[in-house]
C-alpha cells in the first residue's frame, strides 16, 4: 500500500527545494548527451481536443501544418501515444502528476470535468512536474488553460508555477448568451462566454478576448523564454484551442480549406513555428526539449465539422476507443533525440518521469507514479518500458491495452444523448498494431490474451487507492 | 458527338508514329524547366488495392514506408487524387487512356472486372499512353499486372508496350486450391492460384511464384532503365501487391508490426527506394518523372486485416465513398516539381494528358479525353484545372464531386453479401474539404449546390457515348 501524504511539502523538503544545483551527481541522468551539460529547458505544448488525424504529418488532407510537420521530421513522431483520460480535467491531472487521475481524485463518472461552480481541484498532496522542476532551480510558467481548480488554492501559482497567464477552465464555460446552441457555436462571438483571463492570481480580462488567445499565449511563452534564457526553464503551454467555441485571429480566419477548425489549427501551427524559431535564434534549441501533444481526442461526435478528426482511429473525445485517447505527439530536441517515427507505446504520464530522469529531479517515492522513463526511445538506445495503457472513463476501467492487444470491458460513445454503456463479456479484443481502427474483434481466437490482460487488471486494482473525488464538490451558494 | 474510330491506327498515323523526334517545336511543352531539354523519362508505379491511409506520410501508425515518405517530401504529396474507378479493370483502363472507363466499355455493373474466362479487353480503337509515347520515340515497358484483356490481341505488346513482364489479371484468379476461403487467404501459398507469369506474349511460369513478384518486377524495371538510359523511356510498373492473396519475400516476412499486409507494403516501399536510387546513381533523376499511386481503395470490407486502410476516408474498394477512389499519389521529379502537399483535385486520367503535354505528344482530338493538364500544379504556376470527379460504379453514375462538394445519388457498400443500393433523393451532400470522412450530410442546407451538380451531370450525360461492354464477353467453351 502506498503512503498517503497529507502535504506535498514533506516530499519537496526531502527532494531539496532550495538546494537546487547542489544535487549529488548520481541524480543526474545517464544520457551521455546531456551529462555535464546544462539542465535542459522543457516546453510542453498541450492542445485541447486536437484529433489524432488533424496534422498534415498525421495524414489530414486539408489542414496545413508545415511547422509541426517540420518539427516531427526534425524530431520524433509518435504514433502510439496516449493521454491519461479522454476529457480535459483528468487528462491534465495525468500529464502534470505522472499519475492516473483516479489516484488523485481528479476524475468522476458523473461530472467528468471541473466547472465554474466546482469547489475541488488538484489536491495539495499531489506533486506536479513544475514542483519537481523547482527543486532543480527551474523557472516555471503555466500559460494557457489550467482546468485543475480555479479557486485560489488550486491555481497554477500554488502548484509550482512561478507565472500563470491563461484561462482557468474551458472556453465554453460561463455561457452568458441566450442564443440557440447551433448558432452560438457555428458563429461564435467572444462575448458569448464570460470566461476570465488571469495573470498569476488576478483576473485581467473578462470575458477573455478569445480570437487572440493563441497568439497571446505564444507571445507570453516567447517573453518567458527570453527573460529566462540563462536559467533552466519549464513552460507548460496549454492552448485553449481547438476546443469549441473556435476562435482564430484575423490573419487566420477563412484561410484553411478545412474551415474554421482548420483556421484554428493552422494558427496553432504557425505559433509553434514562432516558438521553435525563437529557440533557434537564441541558440537554445540544442538545450531545449519541446513536446507537442493534446489532452484528448476530437469532439466531432457533438460538434461535427467544428470538431477535429481522429484519422483512422475509432471514436473521439470522451470515449475509450482509440480516437478518444491516442494523440499526435512530437518530441523535438535537435542534436539529442534520434529522429524518426516511433511506434512504441508512450503516455503523457511518462513525460513526468522522463523529465525527472533527464534533469536529475527526484521522482516521488512515497506514492505510485504511473509514468515510465522514455529516455531509451528518445535516445535510440532501447524500447519503451511502457507496455500497458489503462483506459478509464471517469472512475471505471473500460479498457486495457497490453502490448499490441486491447481488451474492452465496456464501450460507450464519448458524447451524445441517450447513449448507453455496453458491457462485453468476454471483452472485445483488438490487435491495435494490425487493426488500429478497432474493427475486427478477435476475442474468440485469443482467450489466453484476455486471461493475461485480466491478470494485469487484477494486479493493478490490488494496489489502487482511489483519491477523494474532487469533481463532485460544488461551491455552496 | 465524338467520332468513333474503327482503329486507333488512324490516329497514330496522324500523330506521326515513326517520325518521332521530328515533331515541330510547338509540340514541345511550355514548361520552362524542360524546354530544350531531353524528353523526360516517365515511370508510373501503380499499386493494387493500396489504401489512402497505408503509408507513413499519409498517417499509418504502424506501416513504415521511409522511401515513399522521402519521395513525397522531395516531391508532391497529393491529398485529393482519384482513380477512374473503384476496382481493377476500369481503373487501369482509365489511367492508360485518360478516359472514363464507361467510354471504352471497360466497366460493367455485373462483372465488374475481367476474369480468366473473359473474352473482352481494351478495344483496339482506344489509344494508350504507351502508344502516344511511342510517337515520340519512347521505349516502353509494362511490368506487372495488366488486367485489360489476356487474350493475345489485348496484351500490353498490342497496346504500345515494347516489353511486358507480369501477370495478365489478378493474383486471386485461377484458384485451384480446395481449401476453405479463410484458410486460403490467411495462410496463402503461391500454388493455390494457378496465375500465369508472362514475358511479352509467352507464359514463362505457371503458377507465378508470387512471393518474389514485387522484387522481380523491380529487377525488370531497373534492367529496363539501365538498358534504355540513353533513350526516353516509359515504364508502367503495376505491382500485383498488396492485392490478396498477400505475398512477401523472405526478407520482409514477419517484419512489419502491421502483419502480412504491412510486410507487403514495406517490401513495395523498399523496392520503390531501389528504383529511385538507380535513377540517382545513373544521374537520371533530374530527367525522370516518377508517379506513385494505386488503382483503388483497400479491400478491408472483405478481407479485414488482410486489406489496407483508407485512413480517415469512408468505405473502401468497390465503393464510391472516398475510401474506394481516393488514393495516395506522389509526384517526384527533383529539380522540376515544386515540392509540397497538394490539396488540388487530380485524377489518374490526368496523368495521360499531363504526360502528353510534357512530352509534346499529340493528344487524340477525335474523342473525349477526360484527363486535364496538371502541369500548372506540378510546376507551381497555377491551380489544377480539374474541378469535377465522376464516381461510376460499373456503368452507373453514383456520385459527383464538384469543387469541395460531393453529391451521392446512390450509395452501396463496396463488397459484401446481401448489400443493397440506396437511392438518395435529394442526393446526400458532403463538403469534402471540411468533412473528408463524409459524415455530415448538408443537402438540406445547400439545394443550390445540388442543382449546380445536377446541371453538370446533365451536360456530362449529353455528350456520353457508352462503349461496347467488354466485361460481359465470355470465352465460348
Amino acid at each position: 500500500m502506498q503512503k498517503v501524504f497529507s502535504s506535498r511539502r514533506d516530499f519537496l523538503r526531502t527532494a531539496g527545494l532550495g538546494i537546487a544545483y547542489t544535487m549529488v551527481p548520481q541524480f543526474l541522468t545517464c544520457s551521455k548527451s546531456i551529462r555535464k551539460e546544462k539542465l535542459p529547458n522543457i516546453i510542453i505544448i498541450f492542445c485541447d481536443d486536437l484529433g489524432y488525424g488533424d496534422l498534415g504529418i498525421y495524414g489530414h488532407p486539408t489542414i496545413k501544418t508545415p511547422n509541426l510537420d517540420r518539427m516531427a521530421l526534425e524530431g520524433q513522431k509518435w504514433t502510439n501515444f496516449y493521454v491519461a483520460a479522454s476529457v480535459c480535467t483528468p487528462s491534465r491531472a495525468g500529464i502534470l502528476t505522472g499519475r492516473l487521475p483516479i489516484r488523485s481524485g481528479m476524475c468522476s463518472s458523473k461530472r467528468r470535468v471541473l466547472f465554474p461552480d466546482s469547489a475541488g481541484g488538484l489536491p495539495e498532496s499531489e506533486i506536479t512536474l513544475a514542483e519537481v522542476l523547482k527543486t532543480k532551480g527551474y523557472k516555471t510558467a503555466c500559460i494557457g488553460k489550467w482546468h485543475l481548480g480555479h479557486l485560489p488554492r488550486y491555481l497554477p501559482t500554488k502548484n509550482g508555477f512561478d507565472y500563470y497567464f491563461g484561462i482557468p477552465y474551458s472556453n465554453d464555460m460561463d455561457d452568458v448568451s441566450k442564443l440557440p446552441w447551433k448558432q452560438k457555436f457555428w458563429n461564435p462571438k467572444t462575448e458569448y462566454w464570460n470566461v476570465p483571463l488571469m495573470q498569476n492570481e488576478k483576473v485581467i480580462e473578462r470575458p477573455a478576448e478569445q480570437t487572440s488567445l493563441t497568439k497571446r499565449y505564444t507571445d507570453e511563452t516567447i517573453k518567458f523564454i527570453k527573460n529566462n534564457k540563462n536559467n533552466p526553464f519549464f513552460i507548460y503551454l496549454a492552448h485553449t484551442m481547438p476546443h469549441v467555441p473556435l476562435f482564430a485571429s484575423k490573419n487566420f480566419q477563412n484561410r484553411s480549406l478545412r474551415g474554421l477548425y482548420g483556421d484554428v489549427v493552422e494558427e496553432i501551427d504557425w505559433n509553434v513555428g514562432r516558438i521553435l524559431r525563437t529557440l533557434n535564434d537564441l541558440k537554445l534549441s540544442s538545450n531545449t526539449l519541446v513536446i507537442f501533444t493534446s489532452d484528448n481526442g476530437p469532439w466531432w461526435l457533438t460538434y461535427k465539422e467544428l470538431g477535429g478528426s481522429a484519422g483512422l482511429l475509432r471514436g473521439g473525445k470522451g470515449s475509450t476507443w482509440e480516437g478518444g485517447m491516442r494523440e499526435p505527439a512530437i518530441f523535438w530536441w535537435p542534436g539529442h533525440i534520434k529522429k524518426g517515427t516511433i511506434t512504441d507505446i508512450g503516455s503523457t504520464m511518462d513525460i513526468f518521469t522522463t523529465i525527472c530522469k533527464l534533469t536529475g529531479a527526484k521522482i516521488p517515492d512515497d506514492r505510485i507514479i504511473d509514468g515510465v522513463d522514455l529516455r531509451p526511445v528518445l535516445f535510440g538506445t532501447g524500447p519503451s518500458p511502457r507496455k500497458t495503457i489503462f483506459y478509464y472513463r471517469g472512475t471505471k476501467l473500460y479498457a486495457v491495452r497490453k502490448g499490441s492487444y486491447k481488451a474492452h470491458f465496456f464501450t460507450e460513445p464519448g458524447y451524445g444523448k441517450n447513449r448507453k454503456v455496453k458491457k462485453h463479456n468476454p471483452p472485445l479484443l483488438f490487435n491495435l498494431e494490425q487493426d488500429p481502427s478497432e474493427r475486427f474483434d478477435i476475442s474468440k481466437e485469443h482467450p489466453e490474451i484476455i486471461a493475461d490482460i485480466l491478470e494485469t487488471v487484477k494486479k493493478h486494482k490490488a494496489k489502487l487507492v482511489i483519491g477523494e473525488n474532487q469533481l463532485e464538490k460544488i461551491i455552496k451558494k
